[in-house]
């Protein structure tokens, strides 16, 4: 991803230094900053505050964690794949990642674990960015369509999304936001309608700043907002990620996604879900009762960083204190509710027939 | 209302000072702090600056605020009226509120014009308070129905509300809270589930503040967890308040509001809105295209304030800079999405045959 005219990644590894890089998150927009994740509890801490957040990236992340892990200690295989699995519990690609460095290891002789580990990551990471490259390549397809429907060339195409499932959220490109970047390298001229995304706000933080890096066309709006453009006529099209698809087609992402979901299909709007076909998972069959939702610390909910007046980064409390509070993480999306999904292997239909054609 | 075991109301004529009194809900809920009107631009910057909001109260401000112009100058009528109007454009209460204050200024004498705002005002402050106090009741016959219903009586019963229509929103009770209160004051175990309302946060200040202020059971999350607890069982029901609503029953209210209809409906959970008859507009059939939606200023998404570790009160910028951003204060949700309008004058479908009832 460009970063002030630089090519990053969310996540890498240097080679000349032998480190495991990433962009801390936690201090975006304000501050550009990256990180080097030393060992396990680096990395579990990483993921766990949301330094590395998004289903891909995480499971990139949990990789480079049992190299970290393993050089430490090569016995500790078990113990390593147990901490990074509990970091968090919704993303299904963070276990899919680890089973894959698990079954690499098989056979591997303790003095070669780090390095299968590295090899690993490093090849997981190659395989993220191919895969989001391609997911946007597909999904791009399908703003296109729509695009050349639209009657008033003189518009625009608004595309509304929810939380970031850009390039931060995977190694690179994204999966939502990789269909909006190659849709407007087809030149497309796309518009979108960003939701802040709260309580995290990656929306409002991490959306719109790698829109802005990449010069696409943003508004921000609350989370609130949706319904109302889309009963306007001002979106076109939704698109946003996954943490977790059922084979069933029900989609567990950002809370708050299934609101808009709904409201995309009270107004006849399609809503696109892109995701890498690591993010389905094929033993569950309903999203709503199946699929384990995170909750998270209230204070993501009762306070706030921003820059105050004399410029200083500092955290606010909003609420009184002793305020009881929930914060759940995730909600499912139910395939019914689904247009399409767009995945590295082609763009299917929300339903169980279609999904099972990408079981390997 | 209870304020720290003081009874106060929202707005209030001291005749000993002959002064008009508000509570600042722009200091809510870090300080609680009353101010003074003394002018039409004094009660203007209150209705613009939201220190006094909600549809209710704005109407009955505004009457004082036609007390207030024609004490400083009784010849300008017109101008005063016309001053008011334009401070906020959705709320149709105010409309209303101004209506009667002309209406009853019709064929006085110039020098007993104030007088007769005056208690024109004040006539509209008693009518807010007793009308509020009749839509609880009725409502709180609803929540009863449900609460019966409910096979789990060691549960509670979970309302959730979008914004504040409490007794900060009119003069006292207020419209959806008031509806919550005369359903505690009946032993109903009643805990509520506070959605945050971005971007001014009323739902987190304001009805958290008024709940807690009353001893009711509630629980703040943002505005995107709503559709994830009624899927999961836990809302009951929900209970917003409204801007202005049209004669075939569509609801204009805080923006979100129709998010929460749509999760409402595709959970088969009840949605009620509770409204005085002041709020319906007669005029208009058709909520979406119809009513004029108030778009206000771009800080309110960007910045918030909260209290810093250091215990002062400031405003933090959550963005970067020269973000675009749209607000659009409010949003309409269609009857079809709309169980019951709770009024004072009873409980009615969201349909023109029955609204109809209501026009005097």
């Amino acid at each position: 991803m460009n970063v002030n005219g630089k090519q990053y990644q969310s996540i890498w590894f240097d080679e000349a230094l032998n480190s495991v890089n990433i962009i801390d998150q936690t201090c975006l927009p304000h501050k550009f900053e990256t990180l080097i994740l030393k060992t396990l509890e680096d990395t579990c801490h990483a993921i766990e505050a949301m330094q590395v957040r998004g289903a891909p990236l995480i499971g990139v992340a949990a990789a480079y964690g049992m190299y970290l892990a393993l050089s430490e200690n090569p016995e500790k295989v078990s113990p390593a794949l147990e901490r990074l699995l509990a970091t968090r519990p919704t993303a299904v690609n963070l276990r899919w990642a680890l089973e894959r460095v698990e079954k690499a290891l098989e056979e591997v002789s303790i003095e070669r674990r780090s390095s299968v580990a590295l090899a690993t990551a490093r090849e997981l990471e190659r395989e993220d960015m191919a895969i989001c490259e391609k997911i946007g390549e597909h999904g791009a397809t399908l703003l296109n369509e729509i695009w050349e429907s639209k009657a008033d060339k003189s518009a625009v195409l608004n595309v509304l999304t929810h939380c970031n499932a850009g390039a931060l959220a995977t190694v690179d490109w994204g999966t939502a936001l990789s269909v909006i970047y190659k849709a407007a390298e087809k030149g497309i001229p796309v518009h979108v309608w960003v939701d802040e995304t709260r309580p995290r706000n990656q929306g409002a933080a991490l959306t719109c700043w790698e829109l802005a890096q990449h010069g696409v066309s943003h508004t921000l709006i609350v989370d609130n907002a949706g319904g109302h453009l889309m009963q306007q006529g001002l979106v076109d099209c939704c698109v946003v990620g996954s943490d977790r698809t059922t084979i069933t087609g029900d989609v567990c992402n950002k809370i708050g996604t299934y609101l808009k979901a709904l409201a995309a299909h009270d107004n006849s709007i399609p809503f696109f879900v892109a995701l890498p076909v690591s993010s389905i998972d094929f033993t569950l069959s309903d999203g709503v009762s199946e699929i384990p939702i995170e909750e998270r610390s209230s204070e993501e909910v009762s306070h706030i960083s921003g820059i105050a007046e004399n410029g200083e980064l500092l955290t606010v409390r909003m609420t009184v204190k002793d305020i009881a509070i929930s914060n759940f993480a995730f909600d499912v999306t139910p395939a019914r509710l689904i247009s399409k999904i767009i995945t590295e292997k082609g763009i299917f239909d929300a339903q169980e027939s279609e999904l099972l054609k990408l079981k390997t």
